[in-house]
């Protein structure tokens, strides 16, 4: 080997070692990152930020462990609203339940729901989608419900991407709450969804146990049928979840403020005032939906996850709003 | 050193390790039972098979550890409940706000509690012992109710022990506490008294967070008083967490049907039989109350903590009943 060769080879491996550790670096760097789905931007950096500042040992905003408590909104916030699956739910009740109800065909809300007609069933109101689902949610037990919801979860697909509904959640929001529970967080769904509805599916879909769902529910009644203890469910509301609802329920499940807490709409204003109001570290995130390709685009004057007064108070709060379309790399799980 | 001497030397040395071994595995045997202060007995026998069978892998009895869910009554099972700290917390306060209500010497219940007059008070029922809880825990926001609750807590003493009510727990159940979380289990109160009363000196006193403690409450309303938002405490019973509403409580808090229930008295009974009513493995526990000269001695004729039904279903349905005088080597931590 000549000195030239000798020289070339070498320089050939330092390249080679060199480029290795780029790469190698590189892929470290992208397997480290928790949040994938999220680009680079100010939304993704002020999640970072306030983790890390919130589990820093000895730093000046440190919480405790068993004080990372974070609430999510379900509905727009954790998967897709439009349209609501569980009053798709109700609709397909309705229709499975007709035959032994031959007084609807010509009574309202449910004539309107027998035609297709969505207008009229919003015509109704919401004294009409209560009854909907009065008539569709109770006059069962606890477990007997559970059954009916798993039936049709499995068996129903959203109607513009024809998959199940369960699939529709947002891959952002699934990292997001792996990279919580991994700092030491407790995540809480806090929905104005049906509470026995939610935890069908959700400890599979999100990893959040039944005890840490929290949803509007119906009375329940613990009786006697045929020998055994039931829990019925009564036709009467028993509460409301949304609004003021959340930072009640909030207060009565859990019982601590969350230090974060995490909406899509004016429905869950009253939760991140609650979770801002207080001199302790805390986050308080918005995802609006302005993504009208993968998902849907609205705000203000929709009527489903209607986002107004929130998005007007995020900017004074200092809460992080997500831009959907600029924010998100992927929507959903199954996109390439 | 002759034959002799290096006989015995030997023989010494074999006798001291000896006992040294034996006292070793004697005070390990010590150190690992898990409840050292339940005698040996049928009762601790029970709670240690069922134990070992639910966490047994691969055992016919196996309970994935997300499904060990324990409920515990409180009063009269936790903490001793004659007399129920809660009534003697509304009894203080009423002397404490009677100044700013002058009409309260002329109307019942008020005037019974501020004659001292014990049997007058009873002799109000149920409705008179609702109106103190309302004018007692009612009209100020959660955390202001919280800082009376902790302060009382603080100051007062139980009439016989006359130590702090806190110091009145059971140390038998303390033990079994540790020894359920210890092995998976998760610790839940399931209780009559108020929710947030409760959660006020749980955590210390049972280890049990306030995301674990479920008991009776009052409506709350989420307000803005003085610019900042506050949940107030309204003069409306919310919930009645006993008998009926114990199952229909841990229905809506937890979501599971518990695997393991334990209670003192028939506002339990409910609680047992929805434990019970399953073919998967399930434990429920009485604790009954015969031991006249450590604590108070009372089951079928008592109005606080009577127990009459849930004793007679108890030998049917295979329920573990304890005989707080013979099963308890100790009932306080501060007995000798």
């Amino acid at each position: 080997m000549n000195e030239l060769s000798t020289y070339k080879s070498s320089s050939y491996r330092t390249i080679l070692w060199l480029l290795f550790l780029c790469f190698a670096s590189v892929a470290n760097a992208k397997s480290n990152d928790p949040l994938p789905s999220w680009n680079k931007g100010a939304s993704k950096s002020a999640i970072v930020q306030f983790v890390k500042s919130a589990t820093k040992k000895r730093g000046a905003d440190f919480v405790p462990t068993a004080e990372r408590i974070a609430t999510f909104d379900n509905d727009g916030t954790l998967w897709s609203e439009q349209p609501i699956a569980q009053l798709m739910f109700a609709l397909d009740r309705v229709k499975a339940e007709a035959p032994n109800h031959p007084e609807w065909k010509d009574t309202e809300p449910f004539k309107s729901v027998l035609a297709n007609d969505m207008k009229g069933i919003m015509a109704t109101g919401e004294q009409g989608l209560m009854e909907l689902i009065m008539a569709t949610h109770t006059g069962m037990s606890v477990e007997e419900f559970n059954q009916i919801a798993k039936y049709w979860l499995a068996m129903s697909k959203h109607p513009k991407y024809n998959r199940p509904y369960t699939e529709l959640v947002y891959q952002p929001m699934l990292e997001l709450l792996s990279y919580l529970r991994a700092n030491g967080f407790k995540t809480y769904v806090v929905s104005g969804g049906g509470i026995e509805f939610m935890r069908v599916w959700m400890e599979k879909a999100y990893g959040i146990p039944p005890e840490q769902v929290i949803g509007s529910s119906v009375k329940t009644k613990f009786e006697w049928v045929d020998g055994k203890p039931v829990l019925m469910r009564l036709p009467e509301l028993d509460f409301n979840d949304d609004k003021g609802g959340k930072p009640v329920a909030i207060q009565k499940f859990i019982g601590r403020r969350p230090i974060a807490a995490f909406g899509n709409s004016d429905g869950d204003l009253q939760m991140l005032q609650w979770t801002s109001a207080t001199n302790r570290p805390h986050f308080a995130l918005i995802v609006h939906h302005t993504d009208a390709e993968r998902e849907v685009a609205y705000d203000r004057d929709s009527v489903i996850g209607h986002l107004d007064k929130a998005l007007d108070e995020a900017p004074q709060k200092g809460w992080t709003v997500v831009d959907m379309k600029k924010d998100w790399k992927k929507v959903f799980p199954f996109e390439k």
